[in-house]
């Protein structure tokens, strides 16, 4: 069938609205039609050649929300009509990490979907005689896209998709570093670093989960009333900071975050995120992700003495079981998601996102079809 | 009183037997009567000189065992007769951190013992004028001494103090590390990095945990008789490893380790412990001391996706609680340690014991009163 899809040539391009050939559902694939995307850091990463792993051609977006509309053999869990949020890290419930019951990071699919293509080692889209590789294994950047069934997580029929297609990443990421990696409780005090999208959605998260002291860091001040809205108790902006920042950060918790989060990328933060986290108990969460070959570091004195460094990826969340159960959230009004949905587009001005990305000026921009 | 103490005037020099001045207990402090006393790395760190904090004149030794002959006001707790293990980590059982439920890293004296003296910041050692410090609050190179109610950890009296000393350091510290840091539970695979003493005592702390595998790694394959009667399954030797030290152990452990434990103190290996680690959920404990200023290293995406970084002091265990259980696992045979304890000698002949280290013929030495 012919679909419209924004479709990246090259690395470091603008991406090009353009129809695209895409191949029907086969064997435990499911056909989706995407109501509207998020436009995610990630995404860019990839398009601006950053990533060493990006394949072109290839159609981006991992943040989604559609309706089936058609399903290939063998698909029992999803039929035509069902509504669905794609997951960019799958939940099989068969292989090793699906069973361990100590991680999110489904294998099942890993190698194919990280050469962009389907697990039968194909892809469903092309031009003409030119394939288009699939992204993440989602490429949400298309108004039809093929997923396998166990990328899917099927979601109520009320949740409007133009905002609950920020669960596909972001807010799943955010609330889910919290609940899951963490596991914050009640009367904790934490520490996030960095106001923008991840770390407003760890800031809520830590407000569902009962935090204490919810303290918010970054240079820029313009994010402070949304921050507090979202439940950030306490602001700290570096640059005021006379003296030691991990010092100053120790003080205004009371000897230290219990958890910690650099929602980033910058290793310098990561390392300030881990040493400002409680001795004897605290945990600092990784989640920003790191430019290529970067390193973290530190005294081993630091974990000897009880702080714990670790990360997590797509919040820990296990997409089928708790995608779901993150949309009733929102529906119910636990977790606020409109707020953070800065700006909407037409998908022929997707370039538009990648613009106010880049200006600061927008914190998620959802493209519509 | 008079007591007998093995005395270091300065770093870098032998120490030396000689007859000290001690002072009786004062409100909340016991004077104990030290019948054995192990000679552990952390002695030796802080009398080569490479410990940035280290005091002089003083008396080392932390590894102790024996039996209360007078108590100050206040103590209710320990009597006269109690045979007793001094703690360097003590339990309060009141500060913050006691009270945290989450470490065991007491803080209640740690102010005064960083300093090398009682909590009323006096020393009970002196010769004549001069005040000889007390060292991590314990002081067991000497027949005599004196510690806080705090850290003394009451024990069974048919306990030879002769063997079960070695469980106020060493024998705590690993398997403490795997039961109550990493908390290994049946079935899973373990990587120790360093057959010494501390990953001997982390090899029985698996197998009494119930861990499947259980991977030595050192250069000196003359530790594998021993270890294997600990519980070793596999040994590695780096240097028989034809290319990479990490992707082997992965491959020897079915897809990575679930628990790894760096016992060594070198910051390469504490990054291949880590890095061997199962994606998604291995767990890499840092036990080994790193020399001072030295950092650890990794990519943050090994904990994003999923590897945990974290290190343990006394094996995470609560002095008073856990170190009369660990004496009664001795006593029943569950745990070993007189395979152990290479080398007995009188106070007299110490410094033979820091020869032996040295020279790596030792695995634990205990200097007998």
């Amino acid at each position: 069938m012919k679909v419209k899809a924004a479709v990246a040539y090259a690395a470091g391009k603008p991406l090009e609205v353009t129809t695209v050939d895409l191949d029907g559902p086969r064997a435990g694939e499911v056909l989706v039609e995407i109501k509207a995307t998020g436009i995610c850091h990630t995404d860019e990463f990839t398009r601006s050649g950053a990533d060493p792993e990006g394949l072109f051609p290839v159609i981006f977006g991992h943040e989604g929300a559609g309706v089936v509309v058609d399903v290939g053999p063998g698909v029992t869990t999803l039929k035509k009509g069902d509504h669905v949020i794609p997951l960019y890290t799958p939940e099989c419930r068969q292989c090793k990490s699906c069973l361990s019951r100590k991680t999110n990071l489904c294998t099942q699919i890993r190698a194919t979907q990280g050469k962009g293509v389907m697990p039968d080692g194909t892809s469903r889209f092309s031009i003409g005689k030119e394939m288009i590789h699939h992204y993440m294994g989602c490429s949400t950047f298309s108004n039809f896209t093929v997923l396998p069934e166990i990328a899917l997580a099927k979601i109520r029929e009320d949740a409007p998709f133009d905002k609950v297609c920020y669960i596909g990443c972001g807010v799943t990421t955010g609330i889910g570093a919290v609940i899951n990696t963490a596991k914050v409780e009640p009367g904790a005090n934490v520490v996030v670093f960095g106001l923008g999208g991840i770390g407003l959605n760890v800031i809520q998260g830590a407000r569902l989960a009962g935090a204490n002291k919810i303290v918010g860091v970054d240079i820029n001040p313009g994010r402070v009333k949304l921050a507090e809205a979202f439940g950030m108790t306490h602001f700290v902006n570096p640059k005021e900071v006379g003296g030691d920042l991990v010092a100053h950060l120790v003080n205004v918790t009371d000897g230290g975050a219990d958890y910690s989060f650099e929602c980033v990328g910058n290793v310098d933060l990561m390392r300030q995120a881990l040493e400002c986290c409680h001795r004897g108990w605290g945990v600092s969460v990784i989640i920003g992700v790191a430019g290529a070959g970067q390193e973290i570091k530190t005294r081993p004195f630091q974990l000897v003495t009880g702080r714990v460094w670790k990360g997590t990826a797509f919040g820990g969340a296990r997409g089928r079981t708790d995608v779901p159960k993150i949309v009733d959230w929102y529906m119910d009004g636990k977790i606020k998601i409109d707020e953070l949905i800065t700006h909407q587009m037409p998908i022929e001005r997707i370039n538009d996102a990648f613009d106010l990305m880049h200006k600061g000026e927008s914190i998620r921009s959802v493209a519509i079809f």
